[in-house]
């Protein structure tokens, strides 16, 4: 069975959520490596709401999935071969893998990095990962977290809201308040990860209560999901306040433009500044910022959960996950 | 006749474009003054688009103007008489006189400025005033201009844009885009004031002629109109690219929230920064850009052009110019 090599390659792009149309398994024998490659076992998949961005034909930071291509995916995996110094048998290693059980790879620029010893998969591609990173660097350099701060966080039980908030509240911000979907989510960033409040905003007046719980207005609001939430927060921008825009999950699956965000003028009015980014450009900032956040994961400061879902094949439903609001914490495909 | 105060109050909020029943012409005895004041007739009235949105009562940067109370606005008047040490009758001065024939200053908090010997009256309002101030730093402090840049403006043949273009030039900007309605007003801005070319929005296709114009993306975009000129921008932005919110003219007078720019991912996809200032928390740091302007033109490096009406009665008219395209350059009431 593992002799063969299982891909899900991009079908048809998907209108709205992704369905049985939009992946097709591919079944293939498992490929021969050359002098400078090594053969990758996957073990693991990052599940990530930008991977529905790159199946639409829109220009973006990444070009999108080629029909017929490989859905792209970070991931994590094991040295099963190897003719080339980089990589040794047995290494874990991690990178871009994609949706497949085995993936080649060469000492280049599209190399995998070798997992430093006892740092487990899971967190390689959640909190020590790319997924941390972009917490970490969207609250920091981009939004200049700094002590006193009100922050609002979006998506705030996902994988980077989750991290995000934690983060502010260890730089030094007055009070951190999240924003998720349904009670549960709620009392878990405020029980469990230290957020000062939370606002339901399947079951609560999301503009009523940014009022009510940041009554001088958000000195830094995260932006993971877009829509009528990012227009409540410019509303209860505060002077000078900061809008990091980090993803839009609540676009992501619509055909039609996504409405602006129509209380823009917030921004002059209250002499703000909208900014996004994209954590690749931080690559070679990583090492630094995966120490302090080791750091705090060993000192108890930080805390990670994953949502594991088994089997490559029902990596379209983790995917939809994201969507629905189904997970807490990071989506992890185990294969 | 000119014994009275004749002054244009607020009667009615404005739906839409002010109209007979906005403002409502009062006739008052000439007001007393007691010591530590002055009084000043007003001789210049600077017509500024933010005007109409003091109007409305919306929370902003200013109070909005009351109902019964006098529109506020910019202006130059003259010392007629004097019972406080700052200020000599025959003096001209200029700071917030409102839509009026006198106006009562002291030396206090709203204190009016003595016009340095030698700068006309229309330049203190124009580009020595708030006006060019506003060009000036939204162009260098905010958007940050810097040698190569490729620089678009909307309303570039408006007040605060035709300076802020020619700033931009001045400051090293490789290229510098106007957008403005009219052949006519295009032929302005390339032929009088250097500008590299020209959109006429009510001619052309802005999205297709930005890309022409700069293929390879707007570095800075300095907007003074909202709507879906924004949109444009954004969709052609550069990497990194600022767009500096300077006002929103297209939407001042809608009684609708205006629809947000639904192209702003382009600033998470490239990188980008959009921010919002206000000119008046640049008081302090007026008088050494106000020193630079004044040396750009008396070398002829800068032009500026005014759209005079004549008489306070025709003050609302010259407010509806602003919206209707129907001026080049600073709108200014005369007395």
């Amino acid at each position: 069975m593992t002799e063969q090599n299982r891909r899900l390659v991009l079908a048809q792009r998907p209108s709205g959520l992704v369905n049985e149309s939009t992946t097709r398994m591919e079944i293939q024998p498992v490929p021969e490596i050359s002098d400078g490659e090594a053969l990758v076992k996957v073990r693991f998949l990052s599940i990530d709401p930008t991977i529905r961005t790159w199946m639409d034909d829109v220009p973006s930071y990444l070009p999108p999935i080629q029909i017929d291509e490989v859905i792209r995916s970070g991931g994590v995996g094991e040295v099963v071969e190897s003719r080339c110094g980089a990589y040794q048998p047995g290494q874990l290693v991690f990178g871009m893998t994609g949706w497949q059980d085995y993936v080649v790879v060469d000492a280049g620029e599209r190399a995998m990095q070798v997992l430093p010893d006892g740092v487990p998969p899971p967190l390689a591609i959640g909190v020590l990962g790319v997924t941390g990173m972009t917490a970490y660097f969207g609250m920091t350099d981009v939004g200049g977290v700094k002590p006193g701060d009100v922050v609002v966080i979006s998506g705030a039980a996902g994988a980077t809201g989750s991290t995000a908030g934690q983060i502010a509240k260890l730089k030094g911000a007055a009070r951190v308040v999240g924003i998720a979907g349904g009670p549960q989510k709620c009392r878990y960033i405020v029980d469990e990860l230290g957020f000062d409040d939370a606002i339901d905003y399947k079951n609560e007046d999301v503009a009523a209560r940014l009022r009510e719980t940041c009554p001088d207005g958000i000195d830094l609001y995260f932006d993971n999901v877009g829509g009528s939430i990012l227009d409540d927060c410019l509303a209860n921008l505060a002077m000078r306040g900061r809008v990091v825009l980090c993803g839009a999950i609540s676009t992501y699956n619509s055909d039609e433009p996504p409405p602006g965000p129509s209380n823009y003028l917030s921004l002059l009015i209250r002499r703000g500044r909208m900014e996004g980014f994209i954590v690749l450009d931080y690559l070679d900032r990583f090492p630094p910022a995966q120490a302090e956040m080791a750091g705090w994961l060993a000192e108890g400061k930080i805390k990670s959960s994953e949502h594991v879902v088994n089997g490559l094949e029902n990596a379209p439903d983790a995917l939809n996950l994201l969507f629905s609001g189904g997970n807490t914490g990071k989506v992890i495909v185990e294969l």
